[in-house]
């Protein structure tokens, strides 16, 4: 197997997610620091295609514009000497205390209007650095208390902003699209759009529906214990998956942000070979952290452990299709008898349908052999 | 308060909800059958608006024509007489072991033609006893083995599906607006369109969306820990709320279908709120059944019950709107400070907000009195 | 109704709770710090009996000795001045980075050593200001893989641990209990003794069994789903109920510590009913915290609600008992129809037993109306 | 690797588990019955070692005694015939609808009795057969509506009637332990004992505790989202490992029963490492059943894929431990760097580990290589 990340691969890691200093509810940072520019260089040296970030994750929410100017300098000049990308850009709308009560759905118009400015230049930033798809993560967007918000007024607040965001970015001449991406819960109570299908509901009443899609992470939608390769199938059935955030997660609990392909090797599995035949070639970008017991080592072995298990998964995807057991499983399967699909309507049909006789019986009696199939999955997977 | 129910009130509720015999995976029948025509009678003494069903609830999959008949006749003779209304009508597509690997998303395309069939002439049925709203629950539309079913593929038959079946409502100048049910899990490993919002993102891409809609079920969000309450607030902003199941569910289990209210207190009050003040004027329908421990008079209590709680939480709802303390807080929260919306995308807008300063600091200092909010709300709720 | 908290109410609070600065994994702080002294004074004059901590939430870890003495001193003061007591303490084992893989359980003996030498100077100070409760929750007594730690040696260095603690707690004649306080995960992957139950079978293995008991804490066992009332009544059945940890959640989801009754509001009239019936006399102490939008002011809203909520279900426990509705059909319910219980094991008894014919049918016809019996309880909780 | 199970590797499986007929709330039968005869033929040809059964798997709750002894003696000659054992049996408590409310916890005094009667009769059928073990799954021990039921009581009455069956088997001179099976809901809405940590701390409460132990189910552990590893750890130290159910299942949803191995890759890895290193010796039992989709043949599959997916864990286990990079990263991980422990308590002890000075920031330090360690269990599963 080649196992050794290339940038083909589009392997992509957020500066906060190699960044993450291991700070949780409970405890304080283990880890110091990393700097942009050496996240960019060992990266690099791992094989990464890109990097995305945060607004602050490179420039500090306070900081000069010299200090901006130096710290993209400096920055720009990392991806120069490595190869490496911005494929994609978002923007901290959680961290501030201003955001206590959320951003584009708070209450307080002017708290609003400060999000608004600090996504537009925050998509400046990351355009400047040749950003792609803008992120779009409402950590705050939520409620404890249902008694505060109407959450019908929430979804018109949050529809106004990437409105007025989209037009932004047509008014600028910017190639850029948007990805939306939902979390149930945590750090609020309850998150509006829980899920990657909330966001596919909302798309079609935007102003700019084309230019908006989805980034579903893995990690997001096992908290609802939901299966997340039929949520990326459905996003990529509607043509918006736009961007995707791995990682892993076991479900029911708060957002862990595991390294790819750590819990849920079997749902990842059919992930990444969704991925890999859809067409997709957007990043693959992980959104996750190192455990808090590692050191800043450790961090790295994290990063090259997301990758190298994306690949060992994709070569298994390979298997899968050259498996000639699995293979006449899934013709038997899929075998349709020779009987045509009924085809669009038309009321010859319908009449012809509707007076048809079926042997429920018989058909109740087909061989369905998953077991057998699943199995065959298992061993490939276990490399048996 | 008016705890009676009356028409106005519009409870409905599904024939094979009072008519559950109390069968689970560990244990037989508890209860006889109940007739429809008894159904119909008990629940118009109780005060209910209507009922519901799927086909087979009325008429027998094996039925002759000539049964049919008189079963419709002894069941409009009982709506008659009672005024009773059958405002929703629906197809069973998940008990017959026909249907173990699904209907519409079945490999076979012969079951994918009986569903049709099946769903037509159910169709038929619920529009001869007057229903305006059809609702689909793909019960078996799932998987336990991802390899053996493409979802994409799923979500192309269940598509194909629903616009044959629009198609041959309009041929037919049927009354009818289609109402799609979600449900994460249970029987199926996983269900493809596991939330009303996945059946939100879908909709846009049928061939008329326009006479399709959700009917969420509070139970079927429960079950993933979503938060009902702003699922029904996506589905009313899409105006898409064609129908609604109410009922009750502890999180991150079987599906229990309890009666409305005896769990989910405040979420329900507020889903109760949402309801009455967003002018939705469709049936509130129950889909819940009494405990397996009840005996038959026990399933009226359960029906009672079910509309008892329904109109003290819509009663709870006016008193919110006319407690002084509450409207004072919620003034005080909702307070813009007289500055105005943004507004949409201009050029002009856009330069003057990323010129203004903000005091990050004072907004983050604006008091939000929640826990006060909502203890009033608990004391209202526990009419304190 | 009596609504005013007062000292025979026994209600206690966490200094590191109405002290929570409202910091989350995506957030910084957002209030400023509460000085002991004054969480003393505000929650005497809110009516509470007493507060708790943490060694590290009293005297910070790096304290020198004067500065530990004049903290104590003044902390005594407020005490000796608003007669509140500090019946419960406990040791901060999760925060500093020394304890990034756990305490008692790490794998270096250093650690576990200074876990035991921070815990023994912790007890000090409890029983210094008049602790007879001492709390032990493993905040990182756990794993993220599984791989590292064998769960098998985990458990014999945590019983170790205790074993050491509870001999030096006899040694220095303290007059002491043990109370271990279980939580399913987070901010570990998954935590060692997750469930109350998971100590009620450790602790017949400890040396010192009698001295110990359970803290059990309703968001612990709420984040896996469980039912509380039900894990409280078994630690009561094996008289282990030695203090208890008030507060609220949302299952299936991240800690989140929410004021008392917020949410589970009947799951907690059982609770309440249950803890004033059986003769439980120790604290009902508050392990929660504000909403992160709360300011200072409302931290002391929240703190009052938590006692106002216990209040108000106290209350309806005692309607529940004068109900005659409902004690006439527990009364039903609990009839035992003149037939007595089989009693202790002989032979003839069990001969007979084996003899017996028993019509299951008639026994299975019983009524058991718990549909009635639930909506009473749900108009009691309603006030109606 | 050897995959072909042998009786040494003692899997048993239950009547009910291949005899599964795939009926489930939504749905009807679709396979046909299986005779125990032909279970016993086709589980020894796959190699396992025994079957077990509730009573009713065997012999039909209205079974005259003749048809009893014909069954009895028509089964023994097939376990004869193919040199399978009975290692355990227990009784169907939940089928009836007589247990609708509960067996041992029944409020009716005459449903307690009977289950006590079903239960001896079923003892003595299993011991007649062979059995060793006999298991206790109280499926309808448990509650919907809390006001109905003291959980406190139901807890001594269901200690009563271990109590007195323990004395039954004595008497009887029964060579028989008894294992306790937890589950948190399903079928009731909670079930008493949750987790197999409950019955841990019941069992020393119990007169004859030396008699009891557990039979811990990955499934129902799994449905409430904890580490199973974790549990079964805690039940070897207790000494109360007497059985054990494998299968698998997804967190947070309904009881799945399904093929061992076939979700949970990961965390079954360790459990069969745990089992196979830890001494315990007893059957490797699987309860669970084939897909509802599948045909009969199909069962033969599913049980055989359940035993093929141990072996090849527990090849992986070996693997594990002669895995010089795994065992190069454990010992350093485990290293105590010459530190001793510090032992049991002795005043001397205790003073000096007080007076010791501990440099927490150098420990802090610690290199922890869990990703790394993690990452080459993921390869080692993954046969790279």
């Amino acid at each position: 197997m080649g196992l050794t990340p290339t940038r083909d691969d589009k392997f992509t890691f957020g500066l906060w997610t190699v960044g993450n200093r291991g700070r949780d509810p409970f405890g304080e940072f283990v880890r110091p620091p990393v700097d942009p520019v050496t996240a960019v260089r060992r990266l690099a040296d791992l094989g990464a295609y890109g990097v995305n970030f945060h607004d602050n994750d490179l420039v500090p929410v306070d900081a000069t514009s010299t200090e901006r100017d130096r710290i993209v300098r400096d920055f720009r000049r990392a991806l120069d000497a490595t190869g490496m990308d911005v494929p994609m850009a978002t923007t901290n709308l959680f961290t501030d205390p201003v955001f206590k009560d959320g951003a584009f759905t708070s209450h307080d118009p002017r708290v609003r209007q400060y999000a608004l400015q600090k996504t537009m230049r925050a998509m400046d930033l990351g355009v400047e650095l040749g950003a792609k798809t803008y992120v779009f993560w409402g950590g705050r967007e939520g409620a404890e208390v249902d008694a505060a918000k109407d959450p019908v007024e929430a979804i018109k607040r949050f529809r106004a902003a990437i409105d007025f965001l989209c037009d932004y970015a047509i008014d600028q001449g910017y190639d850029l699209r948007f990805a939306l991406e939902a979390k149930p819960n945590e750090p609020r109570g309850d998150l509006y759009f829980p899920t990657t299908a909330a966001y596919l509901g909302l798309i079609p009443t935007l102003a700019h529906p084309d230019m908006v899609g989805v980034n579903p992470e893995v990690a997001h939608e096992q908290m609802a214990g939901l299966n997340f390769f039929h949520a990326v199938a459905q996003a990529l059935d509607a043509g918006k998956l736009f961007h995707i955030d791995l990682n892993d997660q076991k479900p029911g609990r708060f957002d862990q942000d595991l390294r790819f392909g750590s819990e849920s090797i079997k749902p990842l599995f059919f992930l990444v070979k969704l991925l890999e035949e859809s067409g997709y070639d957007g990043p693959r970008h992980f959104d996750a952290h190192a455990y808090r017991t590692e050191d800043q080592e450790g961090v790295w072995e994290f990063a090259a452990g997301c990758m190298r298990t994306y690949l060992i998964l994709k070569e298994k995807a390979k298997q899968f299709c050259n498996h000639s057991g699995i293979q006449a499983l899934l013709a038997e399967i899929r075998d349709a008898g020779g009987v045509a699909d009924v085809g669009p309507y038309t009321r010859g049909r319908a009449e012809e349908l509707k007076a048809q006789t079926f042997d429920r019986e018989a058909l109740a009696k087909r061989r369905l052999p998953y077991e057998r199939l699943d199995q065959m999955v298992v061993d490939l997977l276990l490399g048996v």
